[in-house]
């Protein structure tokens, strides 16, 4: 479905879809999803207290290294496990010492010599890829690993790559819409990403079920600085893709091929930045991503290069995103009063998709 | 109508009075009125963002110096436009780059060749009177600006004055009341305004449709320090006016006469004091002041002691009526607990008035 | 009643059993009880303002010695009276002059003759008992100083005692709950209070209608490092009490017998620790104790030292209890998922009393 070939609605219409049931920062959750849940270094042998999805978690490494995460609040008097300690794989509330397994099944009460057999904390199905531990939050039946994301480029010796966390204050709704949205390059970074060429360029955009994909092709341009690592010295194609791949996860590719190599030189180059969005509560997300390579593999400060100037791009998403919260907070009717524009076409699909999932559709 | 002429009523109907339909914290606004918005140095080519009657608005002049005031909100994405950016006269968001003209008309979706009909932000009409820039945001068609308060005297070459402002964490209501009750002030302000013998003196009330007016003529009496520099030596008479003109201006006057001068001496000396409060949300409210004076127009030093006594005095009503902000937070039925004593005339007369006006009546 | 006689119910009861009508966090305030207000020494001639039981109060001490509490707000115009002045025994607003008689009844309205019968501020019954003062705030015909729980020992020439006072971001309900149970020192007071055998010792748990008292006793230990200036230096036999005495208070006493004492010698030593539990909101709680003993009278490091051990455990009490706090305002239904494990029985019986008289039964 080409975007270009949609006639503009009257404006009356336009103006009329806001009103649609599209998700926005007080949709319930959708926890049938693999959400990433932290750096695989934030599970050690000290405990990590993290909210997910509006919970409240403790997060350990057993001592055979697999990663755990518990429900944090001790069923018997709320005392947050994370402030209690780990006797081997077992974790004791420092309140009245009432121990869990890992599995979150209850090993002990002190004072009393049954153990209620109802008597325990939801454990989580996690995963370890790469960096990243990932984490299943719904229908612990539904937990099927081959439905995580693939990043296998992140353990791939045949790449190399940067990444970072950014704790935003706003709904991951909007963190989403943002990222499948190129026309704000050119006005909220004008000295990163922004590229008013680029972001004119057309677009094809696919929605299928559950994901949403933009794909852009440029024949010819110059090489932006952010890439002067591949080698390309003259003109090279630009073939980009932008796509909400869950709820959890949203990727970007670009493929740029150099259009003057000759037949023994590197052709063509790969891209890949994923963005791991949480939701934390309804108003905060974490939010990691990865800015991964298929070339100048061992050069660190190319990482170093393209890891600042990722950083620093989505730090302005954020500030934007922080800035919408506060008005949000200032007027609560402001977010049911938008409208839409021709380019929030894959965002406005994005958001009917969490809406549809949200409601268990 | 003279509260001297009123008879004490018995305690239980004074009581009862509290319960009346007064306007307090919880009252709507009253926006068909003019309120001041700002200084005129508020208004530059840097945008400012403000909060006015529970509406976030972003303040700047366009290049032919006319002040502007539109709605910070993009429509859109809800992006504040304060932190867009000018370009001669139009306002593009920061965000998605959407264009507004200063009348908040749309001029511009930059990712789409048309412009929805209905696409625009709020526009508010100004006038600038003096140091102020006035507001009007309630019904557009009764922008009237002959119904802007008097404030000829901040413009008038016979006159000077002092200016501050003061943000008040409390209601602008209780600030109303706090102006046109004289009797607080042995207690409030013992060492300014504090003077025994002028608080006990009799007043009169006149309540006229949606204006109250005190009135109190000492026919002899010293000069008090802080009009030293009219020159009165002897003793001289004092006629004060105390009165609310709108939601937004309160006005107060003291008319000096020299009771001992000579046929060829100046005689009469006339002091202004007009107070524009504008409520920033139901619980903050934005205090601006002039302290004017027809007399020793051209002495700094008069304007710094007069300006300064002002603010001394007015920010321990600010710190007073904060105070009981405090209290209604802790014990949110105070407010409706409360009883009238007899110099509460006026202020409940007041309190009746914005209570009307604000069902719209 | 003995914990031991009774047989473990099966799971599926117990946990039942937290559906149970307990007093928790949101249970409304008894007013018909004396708290402790506070320590005589904070009744002085400089007004202060201080919040029991959901109600701001001011509190002063009269000329002649007598300790005052008045409601803060003055009835007119709800101003602070604790931010107004002393006139003898007489309190007067800082804002408008209203003056209270330290019985709460007016003593003049500045502005008129005649004080209308039933202007007043409620004042609240006092006593003061050793270092502290007493507050009755519910039905005055009931304020039987009788009913003030004994605490003769802090004003008795054979007694010593440290005392303190904590501000603890809780519900007293759970302060109350915490001092009922001594399952948990093993766990949050490992380096203090923590003794394994001692928390296993049988207890038994008497509960008669508004009390619930828990008894222990050791026929034989050594002695622990807290209690070294008892001049023990064999075994000893100890025999403690937890009492919960009133909504205000618990009452906690150790009785220690040397058992190697020749006839000579001293043989029985007392400890009584007290703790005053005074709500201030439904999240914070005033929490005073002391820690009493009826040897080493003068001796001032004893108390010093006795003091130290105390505050460091029961703010290791207050940590654990505001941990919980925060659990519950993440997860607000974190509270009524509870269950209760064996050594609770005294706790869930002081709760069931608290809910009973909350219910004014």
């Amino acid at each position: 479905m080409s975007v270009n070939a949609i006639a503009q609605p009257p404006a009356s219409t336009n103006i009329a879809r806001a009103k649609e049931r599209l998700a926005d920062r007080s949709t319930p959750f959708i926890t049938d999803c693999w959400y990433v849940a932290g750096w695989g270094k934030d599970f050690t042998r000290d405990l990590c207290e993290r909210t997910l999805l509006g919970r409240s978690l403790v997060l350990y490494r057993r001592t055979d290294g697999q990663p755990v995460a518990l429900q944090n609040r001790c069923p018997h008097r709320s005392f947050p496990l994370a402030s209690g300690k780990l006797e081997g794989d077992v974790l004791r509330c420092g309140y009245h010492g009432i121990a869990f397994n890992a599995n979150g099944s209850c090993a002990e009460i002190p004072t009393q010599n049954v153990v209620p057999r109802n008597v325990c904390v939801p454990s989580y199905p996690l995963a370890e890829r790469g960096p990243f531990v990932w984490i299943w939050m719904g229908d612990r039946a539904a937990a099927d690993e081959s439905k995580i994301p693939d990043t296998s480029w992140l353990t791939s010796a045949e790449w190399s790559y940067a990444t970072n966390y950014l704790a935003l204050k706003g709904s991951y709704v909007y963190l989403h819409e943002n990222l499948l949205d190129l026309s704000h390059f050119t006005y909220l970074h004008p000295t990163t990403l922004g590229t008013p060429e680029y972001a004119q360029t057309p677009f094809d955009v696919d929605v299928q079920h559950d994901k949403v994909r933009i794909t852009r092709r440029v024949p010819e341009c110059d090489v932006p600085p952010i890439y002067a690592r591949t080698g390309i010295k003259g003109k090279m194609s630009r073939h980009t893709t932008s796509e909400f791949v869950s709820p959890a996860v949203h990727h970007a590719s670009a493929l740029l091929a150099d259009l003057d190599a000759s037949p023994r030189d590197r052709k063509d180059f790969t891209i890949y930045i994923t963005h791991f969005l949480t939701p934390e509560s309804q108003g905060q997300t974490h939010y990691w991503f990865a800015f991964a390579r298929d070339f100048a593999i061992n050069d660190q400060e190319a990482s170093d290069y393209m890891g600042a100037g990722a950083l620093t791009a989505f730090n302005e998403d954020k500030l934007a995103l922080e800035a919408i919260s506060r008005i949000y907070a200032l007027e609560p009717e402001a977010a049911s009063a938008e409208f839409h524009i021709k380019s929030d076409q894959a965002g406005v699909a994005m958001r009917r998709i969490l809406h549809r999932r949200a409601e268990g559709k």
